[in-house]
């Protein structure tokens, strides 16, 4: 195929054919087109935008590269959630099981950490044993049995989105709301859901900082879900400080068992409960947003989330342990307390600064097949606009050795500023939500 | 080093320093940074432009790559022509030897036949025996005696602006403005001239038809010429029909040396006059336009240019007999009469397709080593304009084989559309001068 017209097209601001988005990217897959004119075209794409038709069919064309899972045999209705990324975002930890316990199946395609911010399948594997990479029959079998798998991204789910998010990541082509929404989506459209609810951050530490850029990505997901038959639903959500408490592998594996216990923290918990919400409501299971809410919070505070969490963590070769004593997580050697070094106030939790610390700790990977030391992080229990006194403690950090809690600690010096006046408040931890039909803001009474 | 920060820089609009932009270029021309990489920056570049800083920086970094020439020693002023390419443009044949017989020296680097235009380099290999491949020794020893050489790219010359340009041809990121300044110049700059005079082309039949584009290239030239210290002074002429009558290779040479001797057309002679006119003025050897045009004038008609361009042909190991006898010039097999189909007026001489049809007969080049047939082409004789009546002939059509010949006719069918009114004018011959001054519109009284 003669893609130079095509690059030449874009660069003008015109649109290509469903038709032609097909073929660049089964041609690009093959290996038929070369790596410098897509990465031509990425680079025209992120700068000239593209119509909904054409995110539809891009999307489309990478979902088709792969497989898909069905489960439409299983007589319970299946959807998912997908966050944008943060620190300390243990969310789908305790969702996940927390969902399946209401009868809504969770065909979880998870990711690992990318840059800065912490993935969940890295966070499973803290859990000695826990398998993320399950075969079809296995995926098929606990969906069936506990209604919910956790697992990874395999080499036969959207291998287009693969090479080519590689090549977005040599060539400056990340950063921007279509190319991330064709990526989440063609991975998500593979888990036979019927209906997604999207976690988009927004904040210093989200990938899209600014809330203009989290709206049009959030709608550019709900675009693509509608044009393939999978309602989806976005909440935005605050991260311009690290979600919870614990950010690190371990350290946030045990604060969502906490959590799924009911002796998590309130943004954590908050946050997991409006994302449940929304997606017993998509499901179906729940009549009104009031009768979904009940229905999560009973199933958490009857215990029938956490003894999902046991089941999968039991089937998919984890020790169930975890559940009940902390100590069986990866233990940090080192570990120190980060006390204010002078009274005032909590200016801000930087979450990009502790999220390269995680990684510079060796708790996150700089190449991608660099293994992760899942013990080290940070438990901050500072939060943005406290009160603070010279010598409080704020944080404890966790690492390997002595020159780990060197970085950790100058990475929370950095990270959480001290300053004399009361600094304006911090993002609302959940502010605005997205539907095809509408944009809401969130009332700050109904937070 | 890394290449994905400074891309990112240029997409969101920023700009890179000259120490960047020098290591890019060395890397790249050394096969460091990947063309997938330089792709994405250079669409970058074209979306958001660059600052003339970064432009001169770019084009420094191009020139360095390779070896320049240097004619400090020869006691007399060096400048060249550029033209950015047209469909009928011998203006360099006639320019280059005219100039040269006024004392300032003409080095010029020529290029080939590119997509519908054609290529000086070409129009002088239809010159049996004419070699454009000059030794250094060859071209100092030339320049002494004879003040002009005419030839080819050397692999020597600017390595860095071929490898771009074969992935900018592959990437869609050829016609904007920025990137052709940078590729011209840093060949141009190479040639040791302390002058340059630009013939940039504008309407249908350039590279960038609109005025504002062709402006924009000439300013983008004229800066970086400042910032190397080479005066460069622009025309925006004419290109939304052919020059002069002839185009193809052997056809156009023989026009040249017809002009050169005094029986050229007007419109040709006019623009290689105003041109010779430039190039005397930025060589400081006229006193002022009236003295140029009179220097160049008398040059010409006292037979100095004819007889310098017979003595580059013989000492280029060109037959000089073509300078009296055409026929000595390769003749096209089969040569054809077109004529009017209806009365009327001839909307437009359409040069794309006349240049597309030239190539499509085998007078150019669809990829970079095919050989070319010098003797096809057409002599159009009807100018936009024209009252025709019906049979009255209006071009020529010069083949090798009665499958060229209907290519020719059926391209002048739709090159030469017939219309019942009377069109608008075509584009005035000569439009604007520009210099590091200023932008002139030349009034239509001194065309």
């Amino acid at each position: 195929m003669w893609v130079t017209p095509l690059i030449e097209r874009k660069r003008e601001g015109g649109a290509l054919t469903p038709q032609e988005w097909r073929e660049l990217v089964a041609g690009y897959t093959a290996g038929q087109v070369p790596d410098y004119q897509m990465a031509a075209l990425l680079m025209a794409v992120c700068l000239n935008g593209v119509e909904p038709k054409e995110l539809a069919a891009l999307t489309g064309a990478m979902l088709d590269s792969g497989e898909r899972l069905r489960f439409d045999h299983l007589g319970f209705p299946c959807v998912d959630k997908h966050s944008t990324g943060g620190v300390g975002d243990k969310v789908s930890l305790v969702l996940a099981p927390l969902v399946a316990s209401c009868g809504v199946g969770v065909p979880m395609i998870a990711g690992r950490g990318l840059g800065h911010t912490g993935g969940t399948v890295d966070k499973l594997e803290a859990i000695p044993g826990f398998r993320t990479d399950l075969s079809s029959a296995e995926v098929q079998r606990q969906m069936e049995r506990l209604g919910c798998v956790m697992i990874a991204q395999t080499a036969t789910i959207a291998p287009a989105d693969r090479k080519l998010y590689a090549l977005r990541d040599a060539t400056g082509t990340v950063a921007k709301a279509p190319l991330i929404a064709a990526s989440i989506m063609s991975k998500k459209l593979a888990e036979g859901i019927s209906a997604l609810v999207l976690d988009v951050k927004r904040g210093a530490g989200a990938f899209l900082p600014e809330l203009h850029d989290g709206l049009e990505l959030a709608r550019s997901m709900i675009g693509i879900g509608a044009e393939y038959g999978c309602r989806t639903v976005a909440l935005l959500t605050a991260m311009d400080r690290p979600l919870g408490r614990a950010c690190g592998n371990a350290l946030e594996t045990e604060e969502a068992i906490a959590t799924l216990r009911g002796e998590g923290p309130a943004d954590l918990l908050e946050v997991t409960l409006a994302l449940a919400v929304e997606m017993v409501l998509v499901a179906g299971v729940a009549q009104d947003a009031a009768g979904a809410r009940r229905m999560v919070t009973e199933a958490l505070s009857a215990g029938h989330a956490v003894e999902r969490f046991r089941s999968i963590v039991a089937t998919q070769g984890g020790n169930p342990a975890v559940v009940d004593d902390p100590a069986a997580l990866p233990q940090a050697r080192e570990v120190a307390v980060y006390s204010a070094p002078t009274g005032g106030y909590v200016a801000a939790v930087e979450p990009r600064t502790v999220g390269r610390a995680i990684v510079a700790m060796g708790g996150g990977r700089r190449t991608m097949d660099e293994p992760i030391d899942h013990s080290v992080g940070f438990v901050i229990s500072a939060k943005p606009g406290d009160r603070v006194e010279q010598g409080e403690a704020l944080a404890s950090v966790y690492a390997r050795d002595e020159a780990g809690l060197r970085v950790g600690v100058e990475a929370l010096r950095k990270a959480l500023r001290i300053v004399d006046e009361q600094p304006a408040p911090p993002l609302p931890l959940i502010s605005h939500r997205v539907t095809a039909e509408k944009t809401e803001a969130i009332p700050s009474t109904a937070r």
